[in-house]
């Protein structure tokens, strides 16, 4: 079986690190498949990774190997990591990465503490190309992943915030915004209950019911929908929703409330 | 025989859109070499991902599947299809996207109208994982085309205009602007009737002779070729052609003229 | 064994360029590897593409396929080559694109002078696609680098300033910037003489001792250590040390020095 290795970076591709990555993982399993996720993750946004990461890796087969690096602390005392949860085996620092794919509690987890499975030689400022695709190339080529460190029992996680309910209503938060401008919130699936007849307002605006596609509003409207990732998003129909808001929610976090509607008489 | 499977999006990468459609695909067909074409088409510039799925897709192998998804209309009612021509298979919307690599008229067509061949639960807004991906998938797996949906006799397909002929010359527009800010125009091969001694004026500019190739003018200076794909092309050598112009042709479409030249007597 | 054939160029990738590359390749050699490096090398930027090639492909295993192109020459009497280094084959245009990965002296090279082995009707601006793409798929699929064309003995290197001794100094010069802003210098392990007490100045600002990574300092600090491609660096940690200089070095050379610690008595 030749095993499918992915790569997520922060690192572009216009200088030639994520080439050097994918020339240490064939050099150690020459019959590995090697995927982009992708490069462009802006540089040091572990969190922005760990969105990607969770929404890129979990549709591969079981058994499939995800290099991940945003690595911010490479150098410092940030530990690397593997993680194998739900069939599928992540490498990469301890930093939360990994975490919105592999959650803690649901998996096992291993310190990359052997330093022959690693580049000879090993830099100091880029594992990804001499702990992590060293690594990935070897689990690539048949190594367990009992045999890549020593067990350990928890990693980083990223913590993000949960939608509370307040009477008929839930209230979360803008989390995200992908390429096309639209918001993606924390409110999930199983926050509707199953129920889908709510109304929806971002911020202090109203964006109406909560739809089943955007397609049932006008270009340039507003819509909100459960999106593709499980979550629910508002977006503008062909516009950029994203560009109402300040792009840095950490500053002042942009609400989303759904309010029941009332119950037909 | 390990099937390749193309993939064309505006999705960009930093999102892990592209990724969850790579792990679709790898999960139907484990055996399948996926190849990026792009997925830095401009958002929702079907056009523009028209032109690059003809210029990328004709080289490749026969029976190779190629996923395209540029898709403004998705949860619309648009319809997702598949178009087998010239010995190569087209999966996407059926939104013009498709049409200049697979003209109709040249090629069978199918609606991908069999859910079981969707991913269970597809989502309303993001059939490049949910449908085109999926099917991609089957395909790739094994699955004839006839399998794949109900038989359609034609699919939307993107009018270029045509060259017109007037006198000696040749009455043309630039359609297209590439990475390096050559124009692209709409006069192809045929037009030219194998002969090449023209004269090309670009708007009101006169930029000389159509050339064989820009090395034939020093840098900085314009110049006129047949281009790789086939289309005569106008360009500063190392420069940006297209910066003298607004790059929205659909507002004020630039013209081109070829002039026969007067015969040597 | 089915060859691994890797692709680096400055078409981005929005253009359709690239994907009729791999085909090319793919339908010569239908069982290939096809591996992107970089497609965002800027346009016409030989030595950005130079040091990409160089730090990307000298991980790769033996017999790897490298075909590079960046060609501002195309079209003119620059020459098309394969040059066999160090256990790596290079596909290119002869204008020192190839020569830092495969310096002058270190390898054999051929000039790409049979046609049969180019795409027919071959353009004349997208020698990518009909030369060296055709050239590289016939390479994999078996063909011997003797067969590719007349050998020749020598080819266009890019030269690169040596750093000098001074006394206890090693003057150097920033010759590149990264993705994160880091400035890469020509001082490379050899110069440092396995000493590492060194004390660094870039222009006039000191930087303090030569670290061994990044990670020793605090955020938004300076910091000079030996990178991971072998030569030494300077960078704000988390920061862009490069938007403290102008990016065209070759109009104002930025310069480094490293002056030996005076030994503790």
């Amino acid at each position: 079986m030749r095993r499918i290795v992915t790569l997520l970076t922060d690192f572009g591709t216009a200088d030639g690190f994520v080439g050097a990555m994918k020339g240490v993982v064939l050099s150690r399993a020459p019959d590995a498949r090697v995927i982009d996720l992708t490069h462009e993750i802006p540089p040091h946004d572990v969190r922005c990774g760990a969105w990607a990461l969770r929404e890129a890796s979990r549709t591969f087969p079981v058994n499939t190997i995800h290099v991940a690096v945003v690595d911010p602390g490479v150098g410092t005392e940030r530990r690397p990591i593997l993680v194998a949860s739900r069939g599928q085996l992540y490498v990469g620092p301890d930093n939360g990465l990994l975490s919105l794919a592999a959650p803690r509690g649901d998996g096992d987890a291993f310190l990359l503490d052997q330093p022959a499975l690693h580049r000879q030689e090993a830099s100091r400022t880029f594992h990804g190309r001499d702990i992590f695709a060293s690594v990935a190339g070897h689990l690539a080529a048949g190594l367990s992943k009992e045999s890549c460190g020593t067990p350990i029992s928890t990693w980083d996680c990223i913590e993000e915030p949960r939608p509370r309910k307040r009477g008929d209503s839930i209230l979360g938060e803008v989390l995200h915004s992908d390429r096309f401008g639209n918001l993606v919130t924390n409110i999930d699936r199983d926050a509707l209950q199953g129920d889908e007849d709510w109304e929806v307002t971002l911020a202090e605006r109203s964006v109406g019911p909560l739809r089943r596609t955007f397609g049932e509003v006008g270009p340039g409207e507003w819509v909100a929908y459960l999106g593709s990732g499980g979550f629910v998003e508002v977006a503008v129909r062909e516009g950029q929703a994203a560009s109402f808001f300040s792009t840095d929610a950490s500053v002042a976090p942009v609400s989303v409330t759904l309010c029941r509607k009332a119950v037909k008489s």
